[in-house]
């Protein structure tokens, strides 16, 4: 279907598109088909959109895409921001030159424009960016009755109604009743006894964070407050469900060496893979370059004992692969939170025996293997060298992306690959100095 | 803090433990406290917590800790079990042996008994499993006053009100209808008018496919229904965060060529870790034999012109590297949607041409770094090499994820780490290839 409508796209056979795109079931297949064409397909099909279905799509595309249209459909481009939740709103302006920001924000109506260049104050990457202002408040001292009153009269202006924050005549928050408490208590009570204690998050938290707090105590909502606790919006779990998967297409992507994706995968260009690319191979090509160092410093002994030259590769790449394991499953811990930088000792302790059971184990397999091919003498080495190979891998797989979360890099940058560039040099150190010992050359 | 609770569990100080764990801001917090400790220190303080807050985090628990608890705790365990949701006591029990489900199911009431083994019914992994059975129906044919009336009636049993379903007389789904629209409805009106059609999933749909519709729907809860469209239930969002959550941290440890842990990182022993990786070690050691007996082969060359081996673990590493980059992305675009399987001939397409142009970008990097060391010979042959083995290192990089997609097999288990021992062995093939044409050996 993707190919189809290219095709249709090229053609400009916009009726065809408009029938083949309203025939798909809801928003997010909608959605889907748009962000796998790319940038002028998607253009021509997403002004054939009737406008209703416009506007759903236009609010679920990714950031990136949305300013790329925004870009393409100058003329238009206001209705589509006007229609935008003041949070979703900040997003897109976010990514756009300050120039097309100025021209969308003289559109708005001053209070849209006043809610919306709020959010925009808000560093990047924090909660305040993504909360959304439009929140019903209840004041503290009403009635149930009152309170339910309140929230029908502001609902057709909120993003939720679930959460409901509490708040002084000076808007600090005192604490958040839910909609179901609200619902199914009598309407003489005062609200104060059913009003809880809320779980809080700060404009400046950054989203991940916020995220993770939301996930952690199962909340629809949780309130954004400024540095005086004073209520500025709401964080909703629709949102955090977005910033995680975000996230994590971040962590992955470092976690292969390169860097993240602006856009979907297909929605990318040859030349933007290459730009996500490059930059990080070239890093570990000069890192890489060590071992041709450390090669050429051994050149006499692999000259005499050519056969050693054969395990490189395995010996090498064992190593990697026990790195590699390592790295992920550190950094994966203190994603999720399960392992804190005062854990050090612990996650490296650990990792350390478990290299070394690991080595112990490929060790053997490697002892017998190798004597097959080259007899026990080289064999004895390669298996002393995959012992202490495995140790420094699973050691350095554990011991960098702590180090690097404590000087404030994102530990997924410095994994995998890093590593096993780190232990492809030393490995072959320890390899060539085992060789020297036990066959006396 | 962590360690204090280790040495207090050891002496077993009770008293010393719950002030501690007491004084702790909320459920989160002491989840996170609990899960960082070994199994005895787990259960001494988890016996020491109030009665409400051992509920709480009881429920908050990973479900294979859960069962530990479950197995430590004998004879409170009942109790714990009574106090969960069906679905998350469906979850405990998936995870005990038929014996210890038979003594807990016969220690509940028979509704709830009812209630639990239905979900045990559906196949593990599916969102039967995880849907929670407590849920408010609502007649077609109420009111919307009548509705809410059911709604106040209802709510103590119901794990969420915020969506509502609306069935026939025998239980099939006719649609869903929101509590915030219900709340500003004018209660003469028909419910018929305010309900609206559903987004559904069925009970034998996997969790994350389940967890997807949710977040791309950014909806609080989706009904469950049966192969008649009978409504069983509903998934809600808290779930499939967690759901999410425990999904990516599977697809990195695959990613990094280990089995995922069952339980969280500081709570596996280091037995666990390395029965979580020793396999897939193993089997690409055997593969990484490959490696040496291709040099093996080429050893009369590698003879000729030790220099060659220089630049062995340059390559291959520089080549593994470029692998793991596309491998990483091509699994992360499948497993958000952004790639499906009929893109194949896009995805490997744009990743050949990738490829290339990386390759071209190190090949020059490459030959003039060679050029110093070794002279403009060999570097031709490692630049040449190195064109060739990037190209095909990001052609297996996107082919071999989604061939496995395709062959039913998770994509992330045969990524990075099996792509760099296959880009090994056909990187070498390719070096020496070319090093006998370039240089007459």
């Amino acid at each position: 279907m993707g190919d189809d409508l290219r095709s249709l796209g090229r053609d400009g056979d916009l009726r065809a598109i408009r029938a083949m795109l309203s025939a798909m079931r809801d928003v997010p297949a909608v959605v889907d088909e748009l962000e796998r064409q790319d940038a002028t397909t998607r253009a021509v099909a997403f002004r054939s959109l009737p406008k209703d279905l416009a506007v759903a799509v236009f609010e679920d595309f990714d950031p990136s895409l949305q300013s790329d249209l925004i870009t393409e459909l100058r003329e238009d481009a206001g209705d589509l921001i006007l229609a935008l939740d003041p949070d979703d709103r900040a997003g897109v302006l976010g990514e756009l030159p300050a120039s097309v920001v100025r021209r969308l924000l003289t559109g708005l109506d001053p209070d849209e424009r006043a809610k919306t260049t709020a959010l925009l104050g808000y560093p990047p990457g924090s909660v305040g960016r993504r909360m959304t202002p439009n929140v019903v408040t209840l004041p503290a001292g009403l009635s149930v009755g009152q309170a339910l009153e309140r929230v029908r009269a502001l609902e057709p202006g909120a993003e939720t109604i679930y959460t409901l924050a509490v708040v002084d005549p000076t808007r600090h928050l005192l604490g958040v009743v839910s909609l179901r408490r609200l619902m199914i208590t009598s309407p003489t009570t005062d609200l104060s006894e059913i009003t809880r204690e809320p779980i809080q998050v700060s404009a400046t938290d950054g989203q991940e964070e916020a995220s993770r707090v939301v996930r952690d105590h199962g909340a629809v909502a949780v309130p954004v407050v400024d540095d005086e606790n004073r209520m500025l919006g709401l964080f909703t779990v629709d949102d955090a469900m977005r910033v995680l998967e975000h996230e994590e297409s971040e962590d992955i992507a470092r976690t292969g060496g390169a860097e993240p994706l602006s856009k979907p995968y297909l929605a990318t260009s040859v030349f933007g893979l290459v730009r996500s690319r490059i930059m990080w191979l070239l890093i570990l090509v000069v890192a890489a370059m060590l071992t041709v160092n450390v090669l050429d410093y051994f050149e006499d002994t692999l000259t005499e004992v050519v056969s050693l030259a054969l395990f490189v590769p395995f010996l090498i790449g064992t190593g990697g692969n026990a790195g590699a394991q390592a790295a992920t499953t550190v950094v994966r811990a203190m994603a999720v939170g399960d392992a804190q930088l005062r854990d050090l000792g612990r996650v490296v302790g650990k990792e350390v025996v478990t290299g070394m059971l690991l080595g112990i184990g490929l060790g053997c397999v490697g002892f017998v293997a190798a004597s097959i091919i080259v007899g026990t003498s080289v064999a004895t080495v390669v298996a002393l060298a995959l012992v202490i190979v495995c140790t420094l891998a699973t050691t350095a797989g554990s011991l960098t992306p702590m180090l690097a979360r404590s000087a404030g890099v994102d530990p997924a940058v410095v994994s995998a690959p890093f590593i096993t560039t780190f232990v492809d040099a030393s490995g072959l150190i320890v390899y060539f100095l085992i060789a020297r010992a036990v066959l006396g050359v």
